[in-house]
């Protein structure tokens, strides 16, 4: 017995560095997620979100929220539905919350309206739907699958887009319902800060928070497919039917079944310029780059040396998620197979 | 001397096969055109352009404007002049001309209003500028470059687009400026067939033509700076306040300095879907792939394997250029260093 306890012994000493070089080395690969059959990942916006000055019964509220979201999207998502459905359903939830800049808690442009911008994209079909200068749609993100999935256009914008809405028995809101007491404060301040900044030549207006606010989600489900979906009000005091990177396929929603998905929340002019959701895809797509390594090097890199700033969400194929932003927070989650929802806010 | 010819015939007779041989190795990797310093691409719309159903007082007419446009632009860059000017002027010139569907021959929209799009982008500072829906602006394409070049935005949209269109100076005309009798009539045709076709279930309306007429150029000047502008009045019929590719920066236009600069004139709902202008961008960029390449795989594999049609032009820092097209024909041209127009319209 003593003989096979020691042969066991040395053994052990001699193999175990072997099987400790073993486990590094097998663990290097795995700094992103390992293969999953579906998840969902989700995002409230990027800013100055701080720690120190978050007042916590607020902070409750966001993660009450993301939480719930992140368990509705799920469900459909374990119960075999698509990506698509998820990514709709979690971007609801958001958009009729008044806490983040996207349906019922928009932002108001400088003539007193709230004008949304929503846009959605199925990496199966490579389909999009993209809705612009909404003023009476509670749920921008729905009317674009619609446009999607039952117009033959992939971009309606305004009156016109409204129209097809009550054309396909979508009922339109009053502007009142996307008052908030917070988002018209907002705009007065904003105003008013326009107003002390006249007499100084600026190319960039000051800048508010309120500007990076977007709702957006990506999704992969049991089948493979990965959706993409991003809703905003978009800039708090935003002036002649300025559009950010929301509407634009390519800029703020991107999903390609071969590559990841992508949804951006941030100074969207620079996206725009950057192409940055289709820009992760490409460089995932031809350069062989991770998810993880695509995301940062267009968040941490080309935003950034452009001048802009923001975050992405992003899921790939194989159940590997980005979640990077160069700003002071990003309200964030995400779920996977196991079913525990991961809401984060502030910088880990 | 008998002897001298004879020798001189025998090398010959030997030599020849080589020399021919060697011709064709060097031409082999010469099919883009050589280092330039600076260059001009043109295009004025893909479309059902067959030489047996063109008139040959029509054919002259679209020649001549096309050369117009090629000199001015090419008088710009030959004066050490940007690509920006050169692009923007081109635009213009198509632009005031109704035998395109932009500007001044915009197409009707299903209300029986013109509706044009423009975008601009300069591939030094990856600036951009976006226009859509506008309906008295004579030349979008230099009022994109006014919200590129004098605004914090990059997409303005509708009457926020001619609202700051005025407060820089920009005259509004009537919409009767666009009105001419080709494309009313062919708004009224459009009309008809759809009538015709109401019994029928179909996702896509029967094609017309007329969505393929959009105008643009890219540009190479003597700095290295590369300039992409796309210009249009959309699809004949469209509805519901419809934008296609061209004010989606990223699809119809993109620039980089580093690559490319593209512009494309087509189905536009493909071209988002693809993302095509700044797909062709990152081929080169990511992949290495030659220009040519690159906008071949775009056109021919990628947006006719999912159902679309159309083409583009595109020229990159090294003055190589691509005109690549899927359908019947493409008004297109080029004038490079040596102040030679070249244009043309049907399949090589």
């Amino acid at each position: 017995m003593k003989t096979i306890i020691a042969l066991f012994k040395k053994v052990f000493t001699t193999a175990a560095p072997f099987f400790l070089l073993f486990l590094l080395i097998t663990s290097c690969g795995k700094e992103e997620a390992p293969s999953v059959k579906y998840g969902l990942v989700i995002h409230g916006g990027a800013g100055t979100i701080e720690k120190d000055k978050m007042p916590p019964e607020i902070e409750a509220q966001y993660e009450e929220k993301l939480n719930e979201a992140l368990l509705a999207g799920y469900k459909i998502l374990s119960d075999g539905g698509s990506s698509l459905d998820a990514v709709e359903k979690v971007i609801n939830i958001l958009e009729d919350s008044p806490l983040f800049n996207a349906g019922k808690g928009a932002v108001f442009a400088h003539n007193g309206i709230n004008e949304l911008d929503a846009s959605i994209m199925d990496g199966n079909t490579h389909n999009a739907g993209a809705v612009a200068r909404l003023t009476h749609i509670k749920n921008p993100i729905s009317l674009a699958r619609m446009v999607m999935e039952k117009s033959e256009h992939v971009f309606l914008i305004g009156d016109g887009a409204e129209q097809f809405a009550v054309q396909n028995g979508v009922e339109l809101v009053d502007q009142n319902y996307f008052y908030t007491d917070s988002r018209w404060n907002a705009l007065q301040r904003a105003l008013k800060k326009e107003m002390e900044s006249k007499s100084q030549t600026v190319l960039y207006p000051a800048l508010s928070d309120e500007k990076y606010g977007t709702v957006g989600a990506v999704a992969l489900d049991k089948n493979g497919n990965l959706a993409a979906g991003t809703s905003t009000g978009g800039m708090t005091n935003k002036k002649y039917g300025r559009a950010g990177d929301v509407p634009v396929i390519g800029a703020g929603t991107y999903a390609n079944n071969n590559t990841c998905a992508v949804s951006c929340t941030g100074w969207g002019e620079y996206f725009i310029r950057l192409g940055v959701a289709k820009d992760i895809s490409d460089l995932v797509d031809y350069k062989g780059m991770t998810l993880k390594d695509a995301a940062d090097k267009v968040i941490y890199e080309k935003v950034e040396q452009l001048g802009g700033d923001g975050g992405l969400i992003a899921i790939d194929k194989n159940g590997n998620f980005a979640m990077p932003f160069n700003t002071a927070g990003m309200f964030r989650g995400y779920i996977f197979e196991d079913g525990r929802p991961i809401v984060k806010m502030y910088k880990d």
